[in-house]
């Protein structure tokens, strides 16, 4: 953990590091995810099958042990406690109801010179999700990226998860049940992320292909962007709490132990304007550390990643925050919608004293799944529009291209488009 | 040319090869792209004018000579004839009215149980437009590219163009000056790409990177995807032509045309209820061609990827369409509504007898960069989005904690996060 004071002499160097610091694996896999695209979509099944022994020493005892069944989904959803089935349906049900109001309207209107404009929103037909196996599966992302699909109106949402050596996740597939997926296929990695861009013999192609996965996952959705359409590419989680000196520092140690707990990869960063204020976070993060299962982990992260700024005033915080543009952000001051304001990039942001990350990772209803590594300068969190897309139309009639069609000639002629002023020609004659 | 028939033995072999047809290079030049990157990105300016020696034949005589000053495209402007600017600022002002009215709005509202929930849309800081040299530098690129994001509230604009030999192209320049441009720097190819994506001495780095290029352009932007957001990768353009048999078949052979002169790669297609109708509009695609100053582009175009074909029903044009998911489609038809509610892909979609395409590349208002290459299935035309990202935000207090907290530690320990957890229970004591 670091500690920064933005009145020390070397503080713009270090902090510079801090945004700068790539926490992202370099790991160079693009050769291997491209053998293993080709083959898979050269060879269908029959290069899946081989993959999925070699790399998850799982071999499908029969055809129908390629999926997962509805009937399995359901079962393992009616196995659940109650308390468990009803917090993952409040989750399902808010996450729902964020992502409905989020649909974006048709347009359709005639303008001053009788030109018909407008655009319609579809959702995709189909839609491939990628679901880690092992650990980094999460009900909780289950539920953030199924559930917008099926908003969007994806009518074939199709899941492919490795299962090594046959292992199922239960509490996953309960929320596979809740989100309404469609299909399940027990393949991963790279190859699995070809079959759902070019389709193999059993698992038809989709369009779009999201979710979280190892650097073999990123790099194969990286190599097939264009063939279907992807989600943003996700690194390291991180959060960025900015704090006065009135909060209760067991609360904010909490949160950021709540980040650095998911992989030593994560990052902590807390901006105070109190510099006692951040030597009880400091404090406080030791001793709840101590205590936590996850302790290895998020003690990892803190000590690698963690940093304690403190600033003059709360306001100086926003220019480092906007260099910082990170995934979260939480505002524990007194007017946190004066400091938001100000607050140019980032994922999302957590408004006041009484709302912690967590809530947003699990019943508040915006997607967790949101840009790290300083990508909220342009990317945004996944949304029902990452499984729609757009069409424009144009209508015009006799008296509306007689209106705008001679502009249309000249600038034609002027870009040597021949033809393109003659198709409108003709018509103005 | 092919003909093609709905109800002939052999048609859904043919009609797949046409769907399922490449007609992009393929050209492997990822790892000469990969090197200039990492030169770029290593040692900036050196390695940005090396290139620009090597493949422009350009080495700018004085610092100044780096970039295309705002006087400069002033002048170009000032000089265009009366007609020509006046196109060009009806096409600019249409363009932007269009986008005016597509900026997303901002949501922030309190549901049942007192949670605050919204989210804010920004501009990007800074965006790049990468504008090809030579022959495929159109003004009306310019326009289509820049003012969506002047519209998203980019404050910094930066265009990139190659000036092979110290060549200019005027008219790019003056809509440039049109569009608000705020810097155009003479380099081009993956090493201006990577100069827009990590910066170097001269050029700051940008958030956005859009625009069309060659191959090792379009290699550039798919590496550097998610140091930088990127537009959608652009193929060979194509149009779809839906017509009866009641259209003059001249309109109709200059609307396959206008398509056809843009490359020998751009696509061609009729679908037509009428086999007496298609065999006119072969005719007099066949003569008007021979006239045209871009004859030998359209007619290489047309000969390798035109195709007229015959159904029985214009409804069963529909089902075709789907899977073509051209990037342009007209509806030549009577009702061309009815026909547009069956068409559930395509970029962009020009209604009625007396809306050719053309109107849509240059005055229409929608933008005209649009999916190609079967991508309408999942991707959209360019807009405002493709310059702004969102910020999801949430507040809650005490008592909205109390309702939705409980189920977040519910699963928080599920999931094995007990920070999480305790970062919720804290609060609600």
């Amino acid at each position: 953990m670091q500690r920064l004071k933005h009145s020390d002499p070397d503080f713009e160097t270090r902090f510079a590091r801090l945004v700068d610091g790539r926490r992202e694996s370099d790991e160079d896999v693009s050769r291997t995810v491209a053998d293993i695209i080709a083959r898979v979509r050269a060879h269908g099944d029959t290069a899946l099958a081989e993959y999925t022994i070699r790399y998850d020493k799982f071999a499908p005892a029969s055809e129908d042990d390629w999926q997962i069944s509805a009937a399995t989904c359901e079962a393992a959803y009616k196995a659940l406690d109650g308390d468990v089935r009803d917090a993952l349906q409040l989750a399902a049900d808010r996450i729902r109801a964020y992502h409905e109001a989020q649909l974006p309207a048709n347009r359709d209107y005639t303008d001053d010179v009788g030109v018909r404009l407008g655009a319609t929103w579809r959702g995709v037909d189909a839609a491939g999700l990628y679901v880690p196996g092992g650990r980094a599966a999460y009900p909780s992302s289950m539920l953030m990226n199924a559930i917008p699909a099926k908003v969007a109106g994806v009518e074939r949402l199709v899941v492919t998860t490795p299962t090594p050596k046959g292992e199922v996740n239960d509490l996953v597939l309960a929320a596979a049940h809740i989100a309404g997926v469609d299909e399940i296929w027990r393949v991963g990695g790279a190859q699995a992320v070809a079959a759902l861009a070019y389709g193999t013999e059993r698992i038809a192609p989709v369009d779009v292909v999201v979710g979280p996965g190892n650097a073999w996952v990123a790099e194969a959705k990286r190599q097939l962007y264009g063939v279907v359409g992807i989600d943003m590419v996700a690194g390291p989680s991180e959060i960025l709490v900015i704090a006065d000196g009135e909060n209760d520092p067991d609360w904010i140690a909490a949160d950021l132990l709540s980040q650095a707990e998911h992989d030593p990869t994560s990052q902590s960063i807390l901006i105070t304007d109190d510099a006692n204020f951040a030597e009880q976070v400091e404090d406080r993060v030791d001793v709840q550390c101590a205590m936590l299962s996850t302790n290895r982990t998020a003690r990892e992260s803190w000590d690698a990643n963690g940093a304690l700024i403190v600033v003059e005033a709360l306001e100086d915080a926003l220019p480092l925050a906007n260099r910082l543009a990170a995934e979260h952000v939480e505002l524990a001051v007194a007017d946190p919608e004066a400091l938001m304001k100000g607050l140019r990039h980032a994922g999302s942001v957590f408004l006041g004293r009484h709302t912690p990350e967590a809530v947003g990772d699990y019943v508040a209803g915006p997607n967790h799944v949101l840009p790290t590594g300083r990508r909220a300068r342009f990317a945004s969190g996944l949304s029902v529009l990452d499984f729609m897309k757009r069409t424009s139309f144009i209508a015009l009639d006799e008296k509306s291209l007689a209106s705008i069609g001679p502009a249309a000639v000249t600038l034609a002629h002027l870009e040597g488009l021949p033809a393109h002023a003659k198709s409108v020609e003709l018509r103005l004659k």
